[in-house]
Order: structure tokens, then sequence, then C-alpha cells
């Protein structure tokens, strides 16, 4: 049996998810989760016996929680980091969920040649959302990779889902609201149609900063725009809403 | 000097816009501008000297309330349906707004032989939401016009939107939510890159039910999406927002 000894490196730690007695192994140093992926997992609608991919998973985040929110059959993570991939293949031994959890260390851009075309239901994904590489040091990689479009564009993400889903699969994505325009057009040019949309505003009466999306592969263009999602209902005070369905 | 008498016909009425003193001539029994409008025209920015074209103006609502909210040199109004458009010029003399304010009866499919190509500044649109035309009989066709694609599709809506406006110009426009990604699609088909959007809420746990958008011709593709806009704080009870913005 896999033990806390084995499995954490030197800088690491282990971090409880708050659902199902899940753990994550994360390293601070790195890149640890943010909200974007936890809200991004109780976006996801997956049915019983779904295969589900999450592109670029960094630690596991998606699959491990997924693995307790859905009830599909097999969850994939893929990722380009190798250790990134190292530390949720860790997590996914130290959950004992490696039966339905699957990490592979690989590129999105190569993701067609990793898996079988047309073979997911479900692929979920929180790409990087900042354009370029504005004079990253090398110690500061690992956390640029999934910040900044270094290792993929969104062409690439939106290319792969189209490739790797089944006719009528869904593709769920959290991003930022500037690019949204951008974001639909590349969307609807590989057959991923924007059929839901929901804006995670801070406040009520501030800016979104998030936007969580679902196409639907080969759909009809008609989209439903879902009631806002708001985090704070005052200063360090969560709404019900997150502190309930979320756990924060 | 017109006078109610002189500029009123059976089943019309007069009514106040809360602002400046203007007045709306509307005849219930065809169509009344709805909130849409209004909040549209909220949206909207103008600088001093611009010149406005509002497309499917209907009774004149935009221009005649534009031209108290802007400092916009010369507004014209395009409508298709004469009774309508007859309606609204009476309306500008009834308000002596008729020199800045023009009304033309006219398609909007034929807008760029009508007008000047490249000749506006700003151009505003509260367009027909609904596709298609399901049984609707001659005497529901006035209201039926400005709510259903009869007359024109959205396509034709951004293609003249697109070829009246200068480059650099402004196109503000509001539309239901569930077409979001079509209109994206078809505003960037035409060189107009929505760049600021709002959703209106009616409440701040529902769907919402209007978006606004700004888009500019030749602009580059980054977008901001605006805090929420949202209607009612409880039943019946307007939000601060709307009862000081806009009037109601």
């Amino acid at each position: 049996m896999e033990t806390e000894k084995t499995l954490l490196k030197t800088d690491e730690r282990i971090d409880d998810l708050q659902r199902n007695n899940l753990k994550i192994i994360q390293s601070p140093g790195r890149f640890c989760f943010g909200m974007d992926a936890v809200l991004l997992s109780g976006f996801v609608h997956a049915k019983k016996g779904d295969k589900l991919l999450d592109m670029g998973t960094g630690t596991g985040i998606l699959p491990i929680l997924l693995s307790a929110k859905t009830e599909c059959e097999f969850l994939t993570g893929l990722e380009i980091q190798e250790e990134s991939a190292d530390m949720a293949q860790r997590s996914v031994l130290y959950n004992h969920i490696e039966d339905r959890v699957k990490i592979v260390c690989g590129d999105i851009k190569n993701a067609e040649n990793i898996f079988q075309r047309s073979s997911f239901d479900v692929i979920t994904c929180n790409p990087p959302y900042m354009i370029g590489k504005h004079g990253i040091s090398n110690e500061e990689e690992p956390k640029a990779i999934a910040r900044h479009e270094i290792a993929c564009t969104f062409d690439d993400v939106a290319r792969a889902a189209s490739a790797l889903l089944k006719p009528g699969g869904h593709f769920f994505l959290v991003h930022r609201p500037f690019r949204l325009c951008e974001i639909m057009l590349t969307l609807s040019q590989y057959k991923l149609e924007p059929k839901r949309m929901r804006l995670v505003y801070p406040f009520s009466d501030r800016e979104p900063n998030m936007v969580l999306l679902e196409a639907v592969k080969g759909a009809k263009s008609r989209m439903t725009v879902e009631k806002p999602l708001i985090i704070f209902k005052e200063k360090d005070v969560y709404t019900d809403e997150i502190k309930n369905d979320y756990g924060f």
C-alpha cells in the first residue's frame, strides 16, 4: 500500500480536496491548482460509462475531482511537463483510483497520435490563459507553461479536442472573458459549437474574471447563458453557492 | 408649431420618455418600444460631432433618446415600415429635434444604396431577435417584423453596419443571449470585432435575457465583459442602477 512517505518528494505537500477524502500532491514552488479548476469541475456534466480526457492536467486536479463528482468509467489526464505528470500519477496512487484514472505525459499538439481519434465522450481543459511569453526565466517555466501559451495555443487545444471527441461529445473549458470572442470563433472553426456558458463574477458589481464554456461537437448553433456565478457576497465571505457546491 | 392635435392619429398616444421632456408617439396595437431599447440607449457611447444611424428604428425611440443622451451631431433612423417611420417622423417634429434627427423609410438590406458607405461614426440596432416566421397573420405583421427575422436577418444587419461605418466606427446592439455565438461569428465575418459586452439578468439568480454588445470596425480581438446589469433586486422592485440610470 502506498503511503505518504513513499509517495512524497522534497518540497511537496499533500492537500485535502474536501471531497470524498481525496488528496492531491502539490509543490508550491511549481504550480498549485486554482479556483478555476474547481469551478470547472462543477460545470462538467458526464454520464455513467463516459470516457473523459483532461488536456493539460497539471498535477491532476480535474481527473481526481471528477473521479468523485462524476460516474465516468475512465478518466485520463494528459500533461506535457514530466514533473507535474509524475506528481499527478503519485496522487492517483495515493488516492487508490488507478483503476479509473490514468495519467499520460505528452503534448496536446501531438494528442491525435497519442489517443485514438473520436474516442472520448468528454474532454475538459483549463488551458493557459495568457498570450505569449514575456521574458520568463527558467525557474518560472513550470508555472509559466500552465499560465501562458508557450507549449500550446488555444487553437492547438480546440483542434485536439475536436479530433479526439466522438460526434456529439462534450468539451468543457474555463478561460478569461477578454478572449471570449476569439474562443468562440476557434471552437466553431473546429465544429465545437458553444452550447452553454456561465460567467464567473468575483462580486455581483464587478467584471467577470472567468468564463465557463461547454461546446458540443457537431451541434447546431443555439446556446444557453446561465445565471451568474458570483464568488463573494462581501469581502472575504463566499456566496452560499461557492460554499455549498464547491466546499470552499 | 406642431401640436398634439395635428400630429396624433387615431389609436395613437403620446408617451413621456422621462428624459429632457422628450415624448414619443406610439400605437399599442402596432408595437411599443421595450426595455431593451432603453438599455441599449444607456450602453451607447458617442462623441460630440458623431454621425449616428439607428437601423430598424421603429417609432424612433433610439434616435430620440440618444439626441438627449449623447452629443451626436446628426442622428438618422432607418425604418422599413411606412407607418412606423411616419410616427417616428411626427415624434421628431413634436420634440422639435428635426435639425438633428432625420427619419428615413427604407430597407436595411438596401442601406448601402440609401446612405454613403463608410459615412457613420456610430450605428445602433435593436434587431428582430427571433429566427423565422411561424404562421404570423397580416394583422400581427407590424409587431412580427420588429420581432422576427422576416424583413432582414442578422447577417443583413451586420453587413449593412460594416458597409456604412467608418473604419474604427462603433456598432452597438442588443440581442438575445441564445444567439450570442452566432452573433459574434457574424460580426467577425464582417470585420466588426466585439469589444465590449454586458449581460442583462432579470434577477441576480436567473439566466440573462438580453446581451448588449459593442463592436468596432477593423479592431483587434480582445474584449471587455462588463459587470452584470441586473433589473430587479426583488419582485417588482428595480435595482438602483435601473432606477437611477434609466429612469424606470
